[in-house]
């Protein structure tokens, strides 16, 4: 079983990546991101997005109820369906989902959290985000065994049935993990990690991990997140972890022959 | 099997149908609109809902690909998922999805349309609506058979792997004619067909096939669409057809213990 995360920063070729999706024989469950598109559909509605940086110096979406609700119109509703559509168009019977149907991602959400505004700590009510705990993999592997490509996107759901944001790479390892996927791929908009963040032929192209806490030191921003997302599903026993570039042609060959940064136990 | 489609009209109870539809215990796939909430939206994001008129007097709204988005995250999004949401809160384990999803309803778009604007005929293009013509049930099969509710919303698919927006009416129809529903159930901000629109004590309690041309005649406006679609189930097979309100307590309970207007052969 393949597991293949699509990020959703801007700049990528989402026909260059389907275009090689749709040639991928193994079975497979593709879960999507959709950021950028989240925070231009947001100001479309008048609402600006709010990043907030927690006690620890981890930054987050903050997402109260009217965000959640744009979460599910941009992920669930428009990059969801036109990923499905993408793949229709090429003749693969794709199923867009999100990790609340069929319970499939569920976890704790924490309604509060304190952050650093302007340096100060101040408690924030009201979110709708969360981290998962439990993964149902039934209707995933229902999909797949009679012969459908599931498109997977968040959120998850919380103990109280409510949706939740989660990080879409953290649900990517948790669905490898569930699955005992042989590889998780994660695309996004850089050939990898990077070994200096401004300059991209700076790739390393694999760690194991013996030298993952290197990695992680020298991965800035979201690449600090998708390093541990991949020890952990490492350590929890997918096969390898591969992280590459989604702004090429053939994204996913070339990542499986070996081109991005491989992580490896 | 039961068929249950709810309108997307403003003033409906959505707690109320979802506290009654955790109830039934029938296999039922659940099928939504979302009207109101797409003109919500398209206005909140600058872009004016537009109606037209057909040269046959039907009028409908006219679909080009910005406004399609938007149908994709109002009906697959934002109201798909908050009646999962809903649905799972409820411990109803629900799959929210499209007909596009799985390939379930496919349909012929018609790129372009003959309208009347200011009584002058014109021709306009880049439409993505269409008609239904075939159904696929193995996905909701499959989704029933395994227990979970789907909850199915428009868009179709088109021939080329489009996005078409379909009638939500015609869609229910077509499954409950595809899956050899006993019952399909139509909610609605209405009591069901009334002899006189603006009295909703003047309600039509029963329709047989005898006496459809008069139910017909006597319908204005959506309710028209209604009748047509009803009877077309009905001549297909489906057992029988019950049109209700949304807005009460109980209401699925209370149309299967006879209230609103019921079409039989």
């Amino acid at each position: 079983m393949l597991v293949i995360k699509l990020g959703g920063s801007a700049g990528l070729d989402y026909e260059a990546f389907l275009d090689d999706l749709a040639r991928v024989e193994e079975p497979t469950v593709f879960i999507h991101g959709g950021n950028a598109e989240f925070d231009r559909v947001s100001k479309q509605l008048g609402i600006e997005p709010r990043h907030v940086t927690s006690q620890n110096g981890q930054s987050s979406r903050f997402t109260d109820r009217e965000t959640l609700d744009v979460m599910l119109m941009v992920y669930c509703g428009k990059i969801n369906k036109q990923l499905v559509e993408g793949l229709q168009r090429r003749g693969v019977n794709a199923v867009g989902i999100s990790a609340i149907d069929g319970r499939i991602a569920t976890g704790r959400r924490k309604p509060a959290i304190r952050v650093l505004e302007d340096g100060k700590p101040k408690m924030l009510r009201g979110d709708y985000a969360g981290s998962i705990e439990d993964v149902d993999t039934t209707l995933l592997t229902l999909l797949v065994g009679a012969g459908y490509l599931p498109v997977l996107t968040p959120p998850a759901l919380g103990r109280e049935g409510e949706a939740i944001n989660v990080d879409g790479d953290k649900l990517a390892t948790e669905i490898a993990v569930a699955l005992g996927a042989d590889q998780l791929l994660v695309f996004s908009n850089t050939p990898g990690l990077l070994a200096d963040v401004r300059d991209e032929n700076s790739l390393v192209t694999s760690i194991s991990l013996a030298n993952m806490a290197e990695a992680g030191a020298m991965a800035q921003g979201r690449m600090k997140k998708k390093v541990g997302a991949a020890q952990d599903a490492i350590e929890r026993g997918v096969g390898r972890v591969i992280f590459a570039d989604a702004r090429v042609e053939r994204p996913i060959s070339r990542a499986l022959e070996g081109a991005g940064t491989t992580i490896i136990a």
